[in-house]
């Protein structure tokens, strides 16, 4: 008994020791970058804290009461943690808040892709009537214009402009800003060859996710963010209304697509998917392996698969968590309205 | 006994009758259009019936004895059933030639989308050392400008056009003519409605596919052709050395991705891979099973799944299999070089 004993210790020792992640596995996968760089978009420090103060502003929200950070918290991995968010008048949208962290990878925004960039999504949630519900673009920089601070900031920003405070500029200012809300983590220093980063556990739940097939979709930088897919590829998905991708290109056979989630922090982002209706990781790991793979994982392979997302959970940027102080408002800002 | 051999006779009676196919199950999917239209290159008659002369159009290789179709052989569901083909002077690359049926739906040309379209695709093997080996653009104009009936056939394809025989005009008489070249299936049918179209074995074998997780990659109206996929992505491919797409981005990420073939008429299109190296059907869906989806089937439902392939067999366009009658070569024609 004793020498069988010894044998399996020795046989759990070398399993313990034995996890080794191939160079090949790893070549779908590459580390965040410090910024994403647009050469539509070049980023400015001027563009970025200009960016930074518009991403916090609540007044170009008609009640004064939501800014971009309401929904994409950045003290909160960049979400709210709720299924839908509150907008404008405690009106609740269909689809689930992503977060703003490292989504400027992406190679479309919004769950269904209809944004092609961060700059052309921001502009959208201002003027949404359940969301910032803003009148029209002439009221925003209305408001915008009202502050001599902004003014001033806009004009630092876009040098070449003679009008420099407008929309396209507000969109590219805050879109610059979240060009640079990246989360390196753990598995960013695996990737940079820092082998010890990840335990044992943590790289054989690399492996699982891998031969699962999970990679097939998530894969690139964010893990994710890099195509289309349908939900319940391998048999329908239960309950769903929401036509995805269809919806914009009004194409049967993009019925049930949405844009495949990036994972980086995925663990601090619940609940999932684009409706929030899965509450813990967990059941989200079982579900997608079902319906997207056709596989039944057990709660250890989930587990497995789970250790290892946890090191996407990336630092925040810390200097951009803290709120700014907001420009002045003057007596020619608009006031808030909270009846209509 | 005989009342349980009734019951068993009894269920697989209903068995038999039960496979329906939700409409569900077929939104990722679309019949063929009767052509791909480009905005870029509108199809005319006069492009076509020039790009159909062009593309069995021997004298535009250096030996005079390669065509498009020496290696996409039309009457043979537009491939040469070689792992690799046979270019100048024996030598052969190191992909396998694709099929050209249906490919203008592609969503880019070539195993690693190195071609935006056909019209981009056809300008290659003319000038590639191992295919057609043509020395350069001018020669290739030359030759056809040695024929007075290709210069009467570029002016009437060409009307606006000053001098209308050149390089890009030749490409977008070919690729008009490849933009016609679809084989509509009993599959197309079916989609279309009638649902007698398929055998419930075929029925059977379509719902294995999709729920083997096969559509994850091959969906739309080719059954393939939207996206690059990994080539191993839950397991290494053995002896994998082509880094595919990683040729032309050069980014670690793309290395072993390759454009995920369309899957039309793949019963008839053997060797299988980008090498060519899997030579039956039934072996080319066992390994992608394992390697791209982690999942090793029985030979029956391989065999199911190919049941429902078979289905996509479509129709070859009989008037464009018919080698046309080409121009006579002139004096003025290039003589054909074997020896360099």
């Amino acid at each position: 008994m004793l020498r069988r004993a010894s044998f399996l210790l020795l046989i759990s020792a070398a399993a313990a020791m034995a996890v080794d992640i191939p160079e090949s596995r790893l070549r779908m996968f590459k580390p965040l970058p410090q910024a994403v760089e647009s050469q539509k978009n070049p980023i400015t420090p001027e563009k970025v804290e200009l960016g930074r103060l518009l991403y916090y502003e609540n007044r170009i929200s008609k009640s004064h009461k939501f800014s971009c950070n309401s929904c994409h918290k950045l003290d909160q991995f960049g979400v709210d943690n709720e299924p839908t968010s509150e907008g404008h008048r405690g009106q609740r949208g269909d689809r689930n808040s992503p977060t703003v962290y490292n989504a400027a990878l992406h190679f479309a925004q919004f769950w269904d892709g209809r944004a092609a960039d961060v700059e052309e999504q921001a502009k959208g949630p201002i003027l949404n009537p359940v969301e910032m519900a803003m009148p029209d673009e002439k009221t925003v920089i209305a408001t915008l214009k009202s502050m001599p601070q902004y003014v001033e900031l806009f004009r630092k920003a876009f040098p070449q402009d003679k009008d420099p405070v407008n929309y396209e500029n507000m969109a590219r200012a805050i879109g610059a800003f979240e060009r640079k809300l990246m989360t390196p983590s753990r598995w960013d220093r695996f990737l940079q060859g820092d082998k010890a980063a990840l335990s044992d556990a943590e790289k054989a739940g690399f492996l699982k996710f891998v031969e699962t097939g999970c990679a097939t979709c998530h894969m690139g930088a964010c893990v994710g963010g890099t195509m289309y897919q349908k939900l319940g590829v391998v048999k329908p998905y239960p309950g769903l209304k929401d036509e995805g991708r269809a919806k914009v290109t009004k194409r049967e056979e993009d019925r049930f697509f949405f844009k495949v989630p990036g994972l980086r922090n995925i663990e601090k982002t619940w609940p999932y998917l684009h409706d929030g209706s899965v509450k813990t990781l967990d059941e989200a790991v079982k579900l997608m392996a079902e319906y997207e793979l056709g596989k039944n994982l057990s709660a250890a392979e989930v587990s497995s698969i789970v250790t290892w997302l946890k090191t996407l959970t990336g630092e925040i940027p810390a200097d951009y968590v803290k709120p700014p102080a907001l420009p002045p408002s003057t007596a020619k800002t608009p006031k808030p309205s909270l009846t209509d």
